[in-house]
């Protein structure tokens, strides 16, 4: 195929369209391995010969350096992990590490990369049993040697994931870091490539022992965002810099170059002496559920999982963490159910729905009722990681102990005090 | 009480202490009539006399005049539309014009001001009745000579209360203001004063013939964003500039000066010949339902909507607009629940829980397998504008009517193209 660009006639290989790129966008992979994208009409397309057969990726074994350190890049399904299938068109997943460094050959200068197709599930189909299956592969790759872990995810629910290790991953002394992209990697556009390198570049060399998100800062291809996973929440359908911490900042910010600039905010740092072995505390309680109360709500649906035999509950509350409570109607207020869910056992917590910002059980009467009814303030930690982190402490420790640790902060999803600069974009 | 403030020794009578404010610092009414909050420490106060019996509120009548215009104030409740009650310390509403202008002495500059209790609700325990009584109100005013007309509500589901009123009062041709405050007026940093002020500037001479939010823009005191009704949501528990445009950006900013910015965004402007009487379309179907899966979310809850007759659901679902689909466990896959809640002629319509950004029914296969069991996908409605628009649909017009304009744009809760600035906060 040969095609102008940027004013200059080059030559590249057709790449098949896909739903997600299918507007007036051409791909075409050059021979280093790059994918562009090109104006259908702009770059004047003109065939120069049809490929036969079916395209074979390069055998030849990279040379991964010794001296760099070992990573370990566990898939997990998503579009970044994903290629092209030349001849059928579809999207599949990578299966060695010499198509790896096809796509990205980059990695082989940042790390001796390691890479393993765990199970190939989009993220909205994942489950706390997929949860524990990556922590068990992480726990295991770190206890092997490998310096640090890329984990690659659906975007979906990537952040509900990342919050999941936070807690599973109990004493980690490793960076483990968790990347995926908001277009897939046949895209002029996608992020896959940025991301990945830059999620390299934190597992090989960061010195943040903690599960972090990798993704890009901002909407041009400048730098990546390292955030902590229990903070952090998708906040656009689309966008490349979907990705935001709520009520926390990033970690640091990490070019493709490799430079790491960590921005001040505080993280838990690898200590090199310690070598111990890793076993992940991975059960969950699944009987636990995140509910949304709104204007006309019905608290019918509290005493639904009341019936259930539900252990758990997170309430995304409205502003300082209410529900409806005194309302005229008496069958509108959620106080009773409550107060019945309370007394069958069910640890009940409280976050807000603004997302932003730190519940409060006593600035006003209503919170007062709730709090009282023994709804469990869990400050500024987000619906989300609350939700998760309630099913894990009830599936690990006592239900009194359980609701002890909830309003606690344990891995940094809760922070002590808020920071001005911790609500913004 | 004598107090060092700046530097300078002055006066004014101490306030009561509420729990919002039982810090350190300490609230004194001046004698202009302005609250201030002083440091308790730094301000080395020093009482100086004794208040005896109650405290009366200035008697005289203030002027007001007849050729400013006349806008309605109407308190729903919330902590804006209150004062401190100097002999219980307790917070009551304001009851007399008299009251509203020895807190707002302002006001008499920029209108007519005619106020008007119409109920005193927190706002976590409005339901569609209180909605329905306020579009009643605020079209009575307007249909009796009001240019515009203020209401103040609590901030919790404010965002709510602006979405129902949108799509009630149909034929809208003057501007309907809604503020509140996210600090009680007791505070020397309550945002109520100049969200009252700028509110009224917006009702008395702004063009804008929407229902719309004018909170403070920002964390400083210097100027409101007047923001669209249908696309704005509590983005912070506690900050004065909690709220935030979504998808959208604000119609205007207002300076407590009176000036007005507009910014550019589209909004639909009074037409002056127009004089129609507004009827508001106040029906609301309550068995409507707005619910949030996540990793782990059981299909049952469903099922339980099903069960009691609902007709009508919206699912704030992850990033394009997934539910759990394709999970290896077919007890997790919402995709039969859904099929059957269609089936019993309910209307189940998609947004996405990352707030930002446009749901797709197309781009990955397990949208097109939930678009093609009957959701609709409502583009980049927030979930919590389609729950309203929903449950006002089905109240006012058949259920198949509802489906078609569920996805359609009324008065601009879809906008038909996202722009960038659009993800900001």
């Amino acid at each position: 195929m040969s095609f102008n660009f940027k004013g200059t006639q080059s030559e590249g290989e057709l790449m098949p369209s896909t739903e997600a790129n299918a507007f007036d966008i051409v791909v075409i992979k050059l021979d280093n391995g790059y994918n562009i994208g090109v104006d259908f009409y702009a770059s004047r397309l003109r065939l120069i010969a049809k490929r036969k057969g079916k395209i074979a990726f390069p055998k030849a074994k990279i040379k991964q350096a010794e001296t760099l350190p070992k990573v370990s890049v566990v898939y997990t399904g998503g579009t970044i992990g994903s290629r092209v299938d030349y001849k059928t068109g579809g999207v599949s997943t990578l299966q060695s590490p010499e198509e790896l460094f096809y796509t990205v050959p980059e990695l082989a200068g940042i790390a001796r990369i390691e890479p393993q197709q765990l199970f190939n599930i989009s993220s909205e189909d994942m489950t706390s049993a997929e949860w524990q299956k990556i922590a068990e592969s992480v726990a295991s790759k770190l206890n092997h040697g490998s310096r640090g872990v890329v984990i690659t995810h659906g975007t979906d629910t990537m952040h509900f994931t990342a919050a999941a290790l936070s807690f599973m991953l109990e004493g980690l002394n490793a960076p483990v870091v968790i990347t995926g992209s908001q277009r897939s990697p046949d895209r002029g556009s996608s992020d896959a490539f940025m991301n990945l390198i830059c999620s390299a570049h934190a597992a090989a060399r960061s010195d943040v022992a903690e599960v972090s998100i990798c993704m890009h800062s901002s909407s041009s291809d400048d730098r990546c965002a390292l955030m902590r996973g229990t903070k952090t929440r998708k906040m656009h359908t689309s966008r490349r810099d979907a990705f935001k911490p709520i009520n926390d900042s990033p970690i640091a910010l990490i070019a493709q170059s490799g430079a790491i600039e960590y921005t001040g905010n505080s993280y838990r740092r690898v200590v090199r002496e310690e070598r111990r072995k890793i076993v992940p505390r991975a059960k969950f309680e699944r009987r636990v559920a995140l509910v949304k109360p709104y204007p006309g709500a019905s608290p019918e649906i509290m005493e639904f999982y009341i019936g259930k035999g539900y252990r758990g509950m997170i309430i995304e509350g409205t502003g300082l963490g209410h529900t409806p409570v005194s309302t005229r109607d008496k069958e509108d207020s959620w106080l009773p159910a409550i107060k019945r869910a309370v007394s069958s056992g069910m640890v009940v917590g409280m976050t807000s729905q603004t997302l932003h910002g730190r519940v409060h059980p006593s600035v006003y009467k209503n919170l007062r009722l709730l709090s009282n009814a023994g709804v469990i303030y869990c400050e500024d930690m987000l619906p989300e990681t609350a939700y998760v982190k309630l099913g894990w402490l009830l599936g690990n420790h006592t239900r009194d102990k359980a609701a002890e640790m909830l309003p606690k902060n344990l891995v940094g999803e809760i922070k002590g005090r808020s920071e001005y600069n911790d609500f913004g974009v």
